[in-house]
């Protein structure tokens, strides 16, 4: 057996009595995940300079450091995560449906959690605690693969997590750290199932494209977002400058930004002589079709690229179109499913919009960037699901368990 | 592009206009459905006989051909169940969460149709009008791949169906039937990502694995059933014995059919020599471990291979356990998630037994055979999920949606 599929199999039996574990017991290991973390920090920040250094000398970007990098602050940062874990409402438990059957049989179909968790990760190393806070708190036992770059760092975290779990009387294999020096790690995670329930990638869309390809295991994809706004013959120009502008740069690299602008041509007169020089003075570099670039020269004509492009970076595709449909008919050729908006007074068209748009989250007269489980008040959020099995959108406590059905009788038998 | 993608893609198309489907406009769909396979039952019954002459040509097993076999009863118990499915209620548009945001945004988590689905399926061709119909009345527009021995009676179902749809004003791509006379049609469907939205085989042990391995669509599992009965130390042994043959001799081929029985070793001297007359008188031929072999002479010797076998036949595999956690790591070992019942007074067993039993049914006193869409009252199936991911257990029309997160403001912004 090799070291992954060991590890997953001690997560297995581990998962057992963590998935009985009450809420107290769990949010006692939590508490004491926060309290080591910050005692320990020191040693934290110490073996998070031998990945910096080790980055450095690999010629990493500063940005990518800057990722990398652990402070004391950083790492109080992290505790508090898991203390506002703690304090979130346990799913595990819920009764979601619940009936008494004609023949008396008493039925529940209650929340259990899924078990084994994988979860492949790159970038900061506070992931690493977060990520095995919330599974814990599900009452999953979480199998983390980490970045490469941040190998000593992860390790540390790890150790001390481990102690706190177990001192805190649950199971040291709730979280395990695996070899993130080799992609062998990924490929026998990939191929383990029967022994982990569900896998999730958190990265690039190369990454999530292999697990999404190659995996046997059950897949929560959590993929890009190439996210558009709408702006309606109907809309209210102020709210449309707002939630375009908005949208695209209160922040520019993460899945909820909007990467293009669709603008009705009955309003394209009244609309992008005020929207382009906004967003050109917040230092967007709009790529627009014939139509677009004729309003302004400081305009780039778009190439067919642009509208497929999750540029994650201070560009803006804008198209005119010729009416609702149109847009939606754009969406559905290059949206990937994430946020997509609509700016309008219309009740009639934002219902058309909102019953028509196969994503996620759509927004009515409000940016793409609510869409986010802190911003929906599920308090910790795994990841942002593009997928439609299991979760779609933010993915908060409850979207990290499943089911199961309680039938109590009294000697029912079937006639 | 080949057949199986440009159907699915069709269906994609299909799919949008289905989406926003009334219930008034599906439910009329469903009841000209049914209408006319019973107009058209005398065509229907000539291509069936098609098929059953080919398979008896062919040497198929009688009880095969009797699976194969349409008669005008038949077809019109096809049509009462389309009907049946127009009285259900419709879960597409069901608000599953909603709130109001601190800042005022409404939030409200709405159930979607997925889109596509694909269903694979072997044997009987009612599965075809069955599959449709609970396709679109959860909105869903399906990709049929039926069974090669069913091929003319498939065709003619289809047609029938599909001509209903186009004149109840509904897209006729709604229903498709895929290639069945060649295995690349599944191929193409298992690799169909982003044109089929979820795929579910309903089948064999084999054709679920192998769809399992080979497909990038998502899948739901709809899997094998070794399902035990535990009797307690503290069982009524008249509930017992009640719940024991039902769930072995209930119905012999079903995944919900019991295959173990696990006897608390406290009990089985006063349990087991009344239990064994019964499943004998009952024709069930049992499997015991050596303790078990001791209690009667008729009792077959069990080897390991009987405690991972799901029989579908007259078969019992008996073992007596010293405790409710060997109970539990017996379950764990050979079980398939699927369901697991204990017989017991003592609300501390059950209690534990609920809570570590990792199946997606767990009976309390009752038998095996409750696990059924039709008993907990859903009205209609599409199989028994035995994954965790997105659903578990029976499946009624509800598991055959995603949700969408629809978010409205007024020019909200994020700060």
């Amino acid at each position: 057996m090799t070291t992954v599929l060991q590890q997953a199999a001690d997560a297995r039996v581990a998962a057992i009595d963590l998935a009985a574990a009450t809420r107290t017991e769990k949010d006692r290991a939590l508490e004491l995940m926060a309290d080591r973390l910050v005692e320990r920090s020191a040693d934290i920040v110490a073996a998070n300079e031998v990945d910096v250094t080790n980055a450095r000398a690999s010629g990493v970007s500063e940005s990518m450091i800057d990722r990398l990098t652990l402070t004391p602050a950083r790492v109080e940062a992290m505790a508090q995560g898991l203390r506002e874990l703690a304090a979130l409402p346990d799913p595990v438990g819920d009764v979601v449906r619940g009936s008494t059957l004609a023949n008396g049989l008493e039925l529940r179909q209650v929340r259990v959690p899924f078990g084994v968790v994988g979860i492949i990760y790159e970038g900061r190393p506070n992931v690493t605690a977060d990520a095995a806070g919330i599974c814990l708190k599900s009452g999953n036992a979480a199998l983390l693969r980490g970045s490469g770059s941040a190998l000593s760092s992860n390790a540390a975290i790890v150790s001390v997590l481990r102690k706190a779990v177990a001192d805190s009387r649950l199971p040291a294999d709730t979280i395990q750290l695996l070899d993130a020096t080799t992609r062998d790690s990924v490929k026998e995670l990939m191929r383990a199932r029967g022994l982990v329930d569900v896998l999730i990638p958190r990265g690039g869309a190369s990454l999530i494209r292999t697990v999404v390809e190659e995996s046997t295991v059950p897949v929560i994809e959590t993929g890009v977002g190439n996210c558009h706004v709408y702006v309606d013959e109907h809309a209210d120009l102020e709210k449309a400058l707002a939630v375009t502008v908005n949208s695209k740069t209160q922040r520019l690299s993460t899945c909820n930004t909007a990467e293009s602008l669709l603008v009705h041509a009955a309003i394209a007169d009244r609309f992008l002589p005020l929207v382009l020089p906004a967003l050109f003075e917040a230092g967007v570099t709009v790529h627009g079709d014939p139509q677009v670039v004729a309003y302004d020269s400081q305009v780039v004509p778009a190439t067919e690229e642009d509208w497929g492009t999750e540029y994650l970076s201070a560009d803006l595709a804008v198209a005119i179109v010729d009416s609702l449909d149109d847009a939606l008919d754009h969406i559905r050729q290059y949206g990937t499913g994430h946020t997509e908006a609509i700016v309008s007074e219309s009740v009639t068209a934002t219902r058309r919009f909102t019953a028509r748009v196969d994503a996620a989250a759509v927004m009515v007269n409000a940016s793409t960037r609510f869409t986010d489980g802190g911003e929906f008040g599920f308090g910790a959020e795994i990841g942002i699901s593009t997928q439609k099995l299991h979760a779609r959108g933010p993915m908060g406590l409850p979207e990290l368990t499943s089911t199961k059905y309680i039938v109590t009788g009294n000697g029912h038998i079937r006639r």
